[in-house]
C-alpha cells in the first residue's frame, strides 16, 4: 500500500514508519522535516500536499497542537489552537484527503486517552479529543467507497513520560511500538468507525 | 436560586423556563429576545452580558448553531460555524460565567443524541456534541468552589419532530417538558461531570 503519515518524524509517526516501512510504501510528512511538508492548521497547505502526493491507500495522522492549562486561566488563543490544530488540521485531512484516498483506503487519526480519563489542565484536551473521537464514529457512516476511518487514543507514550509525566499522576505509560501496532490494527485490518484505546 | 436561562426563548429554553419559574428567580436571556441578549459566537457580548445581570447561581445554556450537511458537501465555514456557536460559545459561558457564578452554583450546558448516535448528515452535529459532552468531564474536575458543571443531551424533542424528525429513521423524540426535568436535575440537583442522555 502507498501510505502517507503525517507527523512521521514525531515520537508516534516515527514508531509506525518502523512498524509500517518493510511491507508498504511509506510516505513521510513533518512540519520541517520529512519527505514533504505540511502545516494541517493550514487548508491551503494541506490541499497543496495532496496534490503533490496524490492517490493514496491510508493517510496516518500523529500530529497536532493543544494547551495546556487551568481552567480559569486557559485564554482564547490557547482554545482556539486546539481546535485548529489538532481538531479540525486532522479533520481537514480526512475532508481534502477523501478525494485522494483510493476505493476501501483508511484515515487513522490521533486523539489521546484525556478523552475518555481527565487530568487538571487537560480540558481543552479532553474536549478536542472527545471531538476527534466521536468524529471517526459520524464520518465513518458517510465515507464514500468502503473508505474507512478509525482513531487511535493513547495514554502517555514511555518515550514522552520525562515530558507529559507530571501531569498524569498514577498512570502507567505505553510503549511506542505497541501504539505503532493500533495503526497496523487500523491500516491493514477491517474495522471502521472504531477508537483504539492504548494503555500501558 | 437566581437562574440565567441563556437561548430562554427556544424550544427547549422555554420549557425550562417554565419548569423553574414558579421556584426561582429566572433571568431569560436570547439573541433577539428575552430580559437580555447576547450571541454567544462572541465574547465580548459574553462578557457585557456577564457584566450586566452580575452573580447568579445557576445558568442553562439551550442553545448554539451547527450545521447539517453530507460528510464531503459540508463547507469550511460550516464546520466553523458549530465550533464557534454550539462549541465555543457554550465554553465561552462556563470560561466568563465562573467569574460571576456563587459558590456550589452550577452550569447545564445542552449537546444532543448525536454525539453517541450519529446519522447521515450529521458528522459536525457529532463532534460538537461529543466535545460539549467531553468538556464538561474534564471541566467539573478542575472547577473552583464546589461549582458544577453537567450536560443535558436529548434525542429530538417532540416540539421540533416537524423540522427535524426526517433526519433522524427510526428515532422516538423526547417532549421538552421531559427534557427541562434533566436541567432541573443538574441545577436543584448535587451531581457534577455528568452527561444527562435523554430518550423518547
Ligand atoms: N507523545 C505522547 O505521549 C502522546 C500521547 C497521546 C497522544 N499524543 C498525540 O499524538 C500526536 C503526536 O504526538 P507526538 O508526541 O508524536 O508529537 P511530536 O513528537 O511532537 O511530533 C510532532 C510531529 O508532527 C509534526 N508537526 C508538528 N506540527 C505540525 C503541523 N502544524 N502540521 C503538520 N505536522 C506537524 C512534526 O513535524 P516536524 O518534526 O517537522 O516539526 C512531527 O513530525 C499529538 O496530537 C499528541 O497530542 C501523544
Ligand atoms: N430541538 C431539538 O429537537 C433539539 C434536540 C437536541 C439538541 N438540541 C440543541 O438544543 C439547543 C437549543 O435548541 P432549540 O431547538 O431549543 O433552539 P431554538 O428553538 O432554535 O431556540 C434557540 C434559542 O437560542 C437563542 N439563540 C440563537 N442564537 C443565539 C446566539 N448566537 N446567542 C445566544 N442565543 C442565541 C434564541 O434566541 P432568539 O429567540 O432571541 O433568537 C432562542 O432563545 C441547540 O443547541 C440544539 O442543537 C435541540
Amino acid at each position: 500500500m502507498k501510505i502517507v503519515v503525517i507527523g512521521a518524524t514525531g515520537t508516534i509517526g516515527k514508531a509506525v514508519v518502523e512498524n509500517l516501512q518493510d511491507r508498504h510504501e511509506v510516505i513521510k510528512v513533518g512540519k520541517s522535516g520529512g519527505d514533504y511538508q505540511v502545516d494541517i492548521a493550514d487548508e491551503t497547505s494541506i490541499r497543496t500536499l495532496f496534490e503533490t502526493i496524490g492517490e493514496f491507500d491510508a493517510l496516518v495522522s500523529a500530529t497536532g497542537d493543544l494547551a495546556f492549562a487551568p481552567l480559569t486561566e486557559m485564554t482564547s488563543e490557547q482554545w482556539d489552537m486546539g481546535l485548529r490544530s489538532k481538531l479540525m488540521g486532522q479533520i481537514n485531512l480526512v475532508r481534502h484527503g477523501l478525494k485522494y484516498v483510493r476505493d476501501r483506503g483508511s484515515f487513522t487519526l490521533t486523539s489521546g486517552i484525556l478523552s475518555i480519563d481527565p487530568i487538571l489542565w487537560g480540558a481543552a484536551a479532553t474536549t478536542v479529543n472527545g471531538a476527534l473521537e466521536r468524529f471517526a464514529v459520524a464520518a465513518a457512516i458517510e465515507a464514500p467507497r468502503g473508505v474507512r476511518i478509525n482513531v487511535v487514543s493513547p495514554t502517555v507514550l514511555t518515550e514522552s513520560w520525562d515530558k507529559y509525566g507530571s501531569f498524569f499522576p498514577g498512570e502507567t505509560p505505553v510503549d511506542a511500538a505497541k501504539v505503532a501496532k493500533a495503526f497496523q490494527k487500523s491500516i491493514e485490518g477491517a474495522q471502521t468507525g472504531k477508537v483504539i484505546y492504548l494503555r500501558g
